[in-house]
């Protein structure tokens, strides 16, 4: 089997988890997670989101927060929507910034309320911003493999859309199972056909668990000569405009793959473990990720 | 990617699942269960095990439920475990009977009671046994990723053990991860080993999701030509003697892999999801599995 030696792991889940949670997450509480993870060896940590806080309220202190990041050669990143987050990312002193766009028309509207040609103009107008403003684009699509059924989203759209934002210059390019759709076959076909168009620039894969196939989709991925994954602690996150879109991979989870078959990703992943058992107690619920919970006991005694 | 058009799933919740359950499960519940199977197409179902009954009081209806089983195609077998269970399979006029032994010293005394040695000959009485009574024998080698930690069960021994049954005359081998210790590489290790010396016989592989591999595991046993899973509907399973090894692989999940990616299994995904659920709310509790919650919301509305 083909395997990299080594993997990027990005930690999103105090963006992609945070934001639904119903219980407001102190900043202070956020900051030492934060620093547990950067004590953990996580390279990569989408911190917040530059959106409106009457919208999102858990990230209503993104610049707080910003202001308050661990020193060190952690890659810290924020997600913008549009314009307005764009330079909010920038002001608050960040180097990357995390854009991210629907492909999928009806997923676009529901979502962000806007027409998929209104979201593919923005979307070149962030990442030209970014340009201009100094920091990196990390360019995301949404929806890459469906949003209401697998492939509803045509792939020769995800291409011609993948080619014309690599043009414009992008630290990266997150191709995202927004709603689970994804499966191994279309994981392959997707990356292949996307990895031709864009050259060199990384193509990063945001998956979720939904129908119980991340780490399934990791391995094709990985095959496919992906290096590049988001995953949040324990499984955090969701959609709430998506039934049953439960959950990124889980940090732990991909870590323990990766490491079982020999890759390297640089992070302990019993301290991450520690952590999101800390945020299970904080949030009162069991995170759906499996590995943080099986790390504490004992099989080898 | 090189994957099989069919695959055949044995449904193994009826053992594997039932026999860890505190609640009495009547024997007419089971024989509904199993109507319900054979009505959604699931080619072959584990329906019992042979074993005594104050050590599994689920299973003290073995012969009962086999005297009633549905009338078709459907191959029925029974779980024996040693020649007394042999004989009571082939009493109960099953032609099917699976046998297993452990493959680790360790997991054979803690579990069933022998050294490996006394297993291994168990094992080659059992086989023998069959034949005479005219009953095909699947042999289960169990703990073959490993017991107490990944590797620890020496992969030649698997490998000289597959031989030396496969040469006695075997329906199918199966390879079972017992306490969820395989991942994609050591599947695809161990599949290619034991398959060079097993000749035609098929290999069946036995996965538990304990650590969330289950369908990752899936992916690399089709890449490497297993064509035969066992799975248990909802991810019902477990073993007492392992902490944490909660759950086979769920039958629902397994199919949605295998159609997401083109494969047919012949069972109707959603009939099984509903026997699941009827099975959540007789024992009280959720079920593992993600397809079987999944397919009563509608995703296309």
């Amino acid at each position: 089997m083909s395997l990299p030696a080594r993997v990027t792991i990005a930690e999103v889940g105090m963006r992609d988890g945070f934001q639904f949670e119903a219980k407001p997450i102190p900043t202070d509480l956020k900051r030492e997670v934060l620093q547990g993870l950067v004590a953990a060896g996580v390279p990569r940590i989408q911190v917040t989101s530059f959106v409106h806080p009457t919208r999102v309220p858990q990230m209503a202190d993104a610049e707080e927060l910003c202001a308050r990041l661990p020193e060190g050669d952690t890659v810290y990143t924020g997600l913008a929507l549009n314009a307005r987050g764009v330079e909010r990312a920038a002001a608050a002193g960040l180097g990357f910034v995390d854009l991210s766009i629907s492909t999928n028309d009806r997923h676009s509207r529901d979502n962000a309320g806007m027409s998929l040609v209104e979201a593919i103009e923005e979307a070149e107008v962030m990442i030209g911003l970014a340009r201009r403003l100094g920091i990196q684009a990390q360019m995301g699509l949404q929806c890459v493999f469906g949003y209401a059924a697998p492939g509803d989203t045509p792939l020769d759209r995800v291409v011609d859309l993948a080619r014309r934002y690599a043009l414009l210059g992008l630290e990266s390019l997150s191709l995202a199972d927004t709603t689970g759709m994804a499966h191994p076959v279309s994981i392959q076909r997707v990356v292949e056909e996307v990895q031709s168009v864009v050259g060199d620039v990384p193509i990063v894969l945001h998956l979720h668990d939904t129908r119980g196939l991340g780490m399934a989709n990791v391995l094709a991925a990985l095959q496919a000569g992906v290096t590049r994954f988001d995953a949040s602690m324990g499984g955090l996150g969701g959609c709430p405009f998506i039934p049953g879109a439960t959950g990124n991979i889980a940090t732990e989870d991909t870590i323990y793959l990766l490491e079982a078959m020999g890759i390297e990703t640089g992070i302990d992943r019993r301290r991450v473990g520690a952590i999101t058992r800390g945020l299970e107690a904080f949030l009162g619920r069991e995170l759906p990720g499996k590995m943080h919970r099986l790390d504490v006991k004992s099989h080898a005694s």
